[in-house]
């Protein structure tokens, strides 16, 4: 330990307890990344504009004083020195040990020059994918394209797997899963979603005109505030802001921030926003004390997050019985814009399916199609199969496959999303992902809780987030994805119940 | 340097440059602390409640870490070598290791227990002093008293000094200055104030109810930002917010954030602390450019500081000149609160003198008084010539003798102020030299622009601020006071330019 560092980690450390030592230093790691997350949040809702440069420095150093904390070979050695001291630890201490082993080793493998490469290529890549998106020119993007793919597979490579060098991509999002795994579920999930989006696609569109009247945001803001005490969020241990795009970060372990986005014609958009956003702080805010401010104090993969904000909003927040409880406090904020709009009118509207270009306005339906085919293609660019200069060609035609509509042009096709201008390959299928966890998990809860329906419509919440609280929050990250469905469902990952849920709501019609 | 070190500072470090690498240990430590600050200012603006306790977490891990930086034995290596290698640098160069050797010096001399026992005092006897306060129980605080004088004596024997150990305490606050040199004025500032309280208490007091109507609070804080917008304050590189207490916060060299309280029944009390904080914002903002992200680039002590926000609160903003250009405003914003009030009217409303119990309320002329009382008693507690348990006595002699008034209790007295309860013995004499340094910059400033009042009267400051800019603000530290206020006036500092003034404002009554 050197002189720098004796102020912060020597008094703990020089317990001479290795265990303790390594949590110390963990307890440190996570306190710089909350601390970057208040600087970052702050940047996106409150800091004036000239502060940019100094504030990317302020993010860069303290990333990388948790970074060395947590790669830092002291790290290793601490491990080392436990596994060769002690019986294994078991119960918590041996998960703490088990995640704190499995990110060291990641850490380690990948070497310094690589992380530098990809973090000044993407931070660059975005640059060029903004530009090239505004002015429709995927060929401005392609070097980037083609330098961030080849840094991803030298990064798949040093991190290593089983199959093929999307293992690895996608094991920083989705732990514990494999390619193999996500494409069978997704084949299946294809298979049911193309059908039902043909036939929704056959019959007349629901109206939505009556969202598309002037809803002043004071009263939205309203509504949110209302709908998201309403589901259990604590405003003693968060807030709401806005923001250019809705997210939700973890400030402390009792401090998730959710924002979200308003636009006055369009009420739904800012209100579900609000409700996915609160999903998933309701799950960071429900981890188990006894975790808080370790490693395992999160939520366990991108896709069980995502599970927990998609149930809450599309599963429950666009129910019929919840809108029987919520259209009534809807129309005494804007009655002369609901008048004569009953609850069936307002539900097919928001409910309303239409195959589209863009993946963030995507329904409950086609949305999954939209991310199946970014993990073929992104699949596709990785093995090499798939040339940077034919991914226009290939997009289109997916499009076609999946949608049945054709962009007009790069930006509302290929250069849509961020995600591969920032170097994240294996990010998309964790969104699909959560659809297909969260009807398992829906499943499960009208078991446990037979009158979960009758609740919803009286605006009564509570037993749901006890119930998620109990089977997945307080777990973080001790339990994996696989783990916490099986032990909910009893059965594996399946895109049955999804397509089960999605086909009864929008095709008999049996929804709520 | 160490592995835990070697990602943030082994890449600049290793350049073999010794001052290169001291400038980035001081770059690191002055990022971490702005890094504080953003911590800080979210937590007493928008912070949630629940999140109070890890916030205290990763603040005090921050500031650790700055401290590191700071204090490091290779810090003293590298001031050593470069001694040793180079001729002693000039310019800048030579400043910024003028500064960086004293700050080192100084956190060398005081032992680390001593700053921990000193930090965790101040917290519990802040506690103390609040229950205490609210109690008006003095005894429960004697014994906290009792231990943060005995602290800070010691700290002065670790700081050394050259007459008295008071000399060690107020040099953290004005640097480069001595308790003889302050004494020598305050007395002379009491001798002229007395006579001018008393002169002025004689006279009826002026209206004021005028201003105890209701003024909504949407109406004062679009006056306010009009107000702070208009002295020059760049909204890109700042923000104004509401907190408990007003304050100014440095976030990054552009990024200043003042806050302010609004009292509907009060619209001067927030309009003022507004103009207040913007002077402090004003002078961080207009350090040069060059000296951004170094231990140079802040207000070179308190008391200068303090008359930048007080030149501007007071001596601009409470001038005719001011008014005659922003009441006309004021009256559209508020046209039935201000029906029939004249501008003399309203100008002697907010120019009201009267001796009262309380520090934060008191008006420009008896201020000082106040604070003169608080700089001989705590230099009577320090020295040991006043007994803890006979403070309150002296506190209300003083306050008898230099303002007439006697507090009925000890929480309207002795117990008023946070600053003591915080171990900080040294710092009240600086919101003093204060008034002192301003009206001293305002002579010089009314010599080199003598049309200062006209444009004042139209609502012009930036011929003003251009000037501050020039002899103060670009210096940051690199001008002691002393030496500012020498370069600006010719003589030293001096309490006759401040007794002038007031006399002519208040007695003479040919104010502006």
């Amino acid at each position: 330990m050197s002189d720098q560092e004796q102020g912060s980690l020597g008094e703990r450390g020089l317990s001479g307890d290795p265990l303790e030592e390594l949590k110390a230093l963990d307890r440190e790691a996570r306190l710089l990344e909350h601390s970057g997350a208040v600087l970052s949040w702050d940047q996106e809702v409150y800091m004036p504009p000239a502060a940019l440069d100094e504030r990317a420095d302020q993010l860069a150093l303290l990333q990388s004083l948790a970074h060395q904390r947590d790669r830092s070979p002291r790290v290793g050695e601490l491990l080392e020195q436990i596994r060769a001291e002690e019986a294994a630890p078991e119960g918590l201490e041996g998960i703490f040990l088990r995640e704190k082993h499995r990110s060291y080793q990641r850490s380690c493998r990948v070497p310094d020059r690589l992380v530098r490469d990809l973090a000044r290529t993407a931070s660059q890549g975005q640059n060029a994918w903004v530009a090239a998106r505004a002015e429709n020119d995927y060929e401005r993007f392609m070097p980037w394209l083609e330098r961030l793919i080849g840094l991803n597979r030298e990064l798949a490579e040093h991190l290593g797997y089983r199959d093929c060098p999307y293992d690895a991509l996608l094991d920083q999002y989705e732990p514990y899963t494999s390619t193999a795994e996500v494409a069978g579920v997704f084949r299946d999930l294809r298979e049911g979603l193309v059908p039902l989006v043909r036939r929704i696609a056959s019959r007349p569109v629901p109206d939505q005109s009556f969202l598309r009247k002037s809803f002043p945001l004071e009263g939205q803001k309203q509504l949110s505030r209302e709908v998201m005490v309403a589901l259990g969020y604590d405003l003693d241990r968060g807030r709401l802001d806005s923001s250019a795009h809705p997210f939700t970060t973890t400030l402390g372990n009792r401090d998730v921030r959710i924002t979200t986005r308003f636009d006055e014609r369009a009420p739904e958009s800012g209100l579900f926003s609000t409700i996915h956003e609160t999903g998933h702080a309701l799950y960071e805010l429900g981890v188990a004390e006894e975790l808080a401010g370790t490693l395992l104090a999160e939520g366990t993969s991108l896709g069980i997050h995502e599970s927990q904000s998609r149930m809450w909003e599309n599963m429950i927040g666009r129910s019929r019985a919840f809108w029987s409880h919520w259209l009534p406090r809807m129309r005494e904020i804007f009655p002369d814009q609901l008048e004569g709009v009953s609850l069936e009118h307002f539900y097919r509207g928001i409910n309303r399916v239409e195959p589209s270009l863009i993946r963030v306005e995507a329904d409950e339906v086609t949305y999954s199609l939209h991310v199946i085919l970014r993990f073929e293609l992104e699949q596709a660019l990785i093995s090499g199969d798939l040339p940077v200069k034919d991914l226009p060609d290939a997009w289109n035609r997916g499009m076609k496959d999946l949608l049945g509509v054709e962009p007009r042009d790069y930006s509302s096709g290929v250069l849509q999303d961020v995600h591969w201008s920032m170097g994240a390959f294996g990010y998309f299928p964790t969104y699909a992902l959560g659809n297909l966890y969260a009807a398992q998990f829906l499943r499960a809860l009208e078991k446990d809780l037979p009158d979960l329906w009758e609740g919803v419509a009286r605006g009564e919440y509570a037993p749901i987030l006890d119930w998620l609280r109990r089977a997945i929050h307080r777990h973080g990250k001790c339990r994996s994805a696989g783990e916490l469905v099986r032990e909910i469902t009893g059965g594996p990952l399946d895109s049955a119940v999804f397509l089960d849920y999605l086909w009864k709501k929008y095709d008999e019609d049996q929804g709520r």
